[in-house]
């Protein structure tokens, strides 16, 4: 059971149920009942994946979108502390907001452990080099039982089998969904997208 | 009748035929073929938008594709000599060719007005700010007859009333096309889907 996750190895300097407190008073209902499902889901996959630290999985799945409804300056500034030679300003909050949470966990939450912290930072757009950490989040964010856009079934079947293959499916169909809609894609996921598609090739 | 047309202005060191000549030397046939279409229909879209000189029409269209059937080596080796800065070995054939083809224009054919040799440049990727006449090629090489990708009925459309909606069309369908197949994107395209995202927009 999910409520029954006790932190008792440091990450953070929260119990979970502090942190989750936090969270709703500082979240939308809509999206704190979203990062619930996404630590859920994320947990589910790294049984699947037999990834065993679950407490690593509970902080980056709960954190990722701590800083989501913060006002867009405040989240600009959370960022750029966490990524200070990022052309931010060509983005969104959209991009922002994993590195804004990756900046809270270490400045108010004190998470040094470099896994969650990256897996916080790149849940949006992914990264070249991915843990399995960060990759569980990121499919999790992707295919928790809320979210049901087209695509939706093909890719929780996908994350039955291939982990890989999912997190190379949610890179190229943000991507395709943003030219879709006459949307401004942020440069970097580009790169790698493409990082990705050379990998799918091999 | 586009037959008719004879250089007189001195933007190349060539006659029509002399030029259409060598292409027909060096295109693999289907493609020639698709280079005198692009033509014809660039000089019917120069009449819709009234842009006079169907010389530049006619040598930009004609050129476009000059080098498409080169080896990569001396592909690359002219796009090099165009855009010396261009980080090209991460993209490929595909971005070289209209470079290499701008670069030949100038060092072969003694072409010198900028406004020919840049649509030579944009036709594959665009830029952020195209010439009337770059736009027209960039548009003609996407809809002419031989075309019969999906969507090209809807870009034929577009070109009947809005130049600009059509080279925005061809620019995010590439982009979708690209990723919809796994294929890498050439990152500079998406700074200028961006850039002509946001000018729809506004």
């Amino acid at each position: 059971m999910v409520s029954e996750i006790l932190y008792t190895k440091d990450y953070i300097n929260v119990t979970r149920e502090k942190l989750i407190n936090n969270l709703k008073e500082e979240l939308k209902p809509k999206r704190f009942k979203h990062v619930l499902r996404v630590e859920e889901t994320a947990l589910k996959l790294a049984g699947q994946y037999d990834y065993k630290d679950i407490e690593k999985v509970s902080i980056s799945a709960l954190m990722h979108d701590h800083c989501k409804d913060y006002s867009d300056e405040k989240m600009y500034q959370l960022a750029t502390m966490y990524a200070p030679y990022e052309p931010l300003r060509v983005a969104n909050e959209a991009v922002w907001h994993g590195l804004a949470a990756a900046e809270l966990a270490r400045a108010k939450y004190s998470v040094f452990d470099d896994e969650i912290v990256h897996a916080i930072a790149q849940h949006t757009i992914g990264a070249k080099e991915m843990s399995l950490l960060s990759k569980l989040l990121f499919v999790a964010d992707y295919i928790e039982p809320g979210r049901n856009f087209d695509g939706v079934a093909e890719a929780r079947k996908l994350a039955e089998t291939d982990l890989d293959a999912v997190v190379f499916y949610k890179m190229r169909e943000t991507i395709k969904h943003l030219v879709e809609t006459n949307k401004k894609v942020y440069v970097e996921s580009v790169v790698i997208y493409n990082h990705w598609a050379k990998k799918q090739e091999g």
